[in-house]
């Protein structure tokens, strides 16, 4: 079984945990068929961390686990605390499949999200 | 003239700032006809500041500065931080027509995105 775990940095306000929450779950739905589990986890701040974000994914039956840094650029986070997270469970579960995919900030489709956010102002035609 | 100015956090990490200029690089080409000028500016850490990069816009002929917060959560930084720094040029240039667009985190094509990254890993067809 194959699962998704969103890893956000965590933040002290609960509103933004519960964005990152949400968009797990509408990222759920858009993922359906591709992968049977999304969930989320956070780096500090807030629950669960990222091993247990990822034992839980491994106890529900994944045999691989896709991990995707919800981060806009590759700061120590990404290149060196959320790789170290990643290796606790994997040297607990080593015959699980953990993969870490590039980071949001990556995408190349950030530039075209931009710039709809930017038209989305509606002040782009006078 | 219509110009876009990109608001990130701004890193202590050159690399950080430097990717967000890329970024702003890239946008910039692909927002051709659509803004005359496309910059990025820093709240803190990095230069220009917010108020610096929309007296450069406006001194470079913009009446109208699309702000777009690079940022992936509503935090204090987006909704007051930021309209804030803005706040203090409106009022610098009042004949300006300064906008504050919506966050990237907000933008309805982020699921995809994420997606799009997860897919990246080419462990999704095994």
């Amino acid at each position: 079984m194959k699962a998704l775990l969103v890893v956000a940095h965590g933040s002290r306000r609960v509103e933004s945990n519960d964005e990152v929450r949400a968009l797990t779950g509408r990222l759920g739905a858009q993922a359906e068929g591709i992968y049977a589990r999304v969930e989320c986890a956070f780096l500090e701040l807030a629950e669960p961390s990222i091993p247990d974000g990822l034992r839980a994914a491994i106890r529900e039956g994944a045999t691989q686990v896709i991990v995707v840094p919800y981060f806009l650029s590759a700061g120590r986070h990404v290149v060196t605390d959320i790789p170290a997270e990643i290796e606790v469970v994997r040297k607990e579960h080593p015959d699980i499949d953990i993969v870490l995919a590039p980071y949001v900030g990556a995408a190349p489709g950030l530039t075209e999200l931009l710039l709809q956010q930017a038209l989305k102002t509606g002040r782009d035609s006078d």
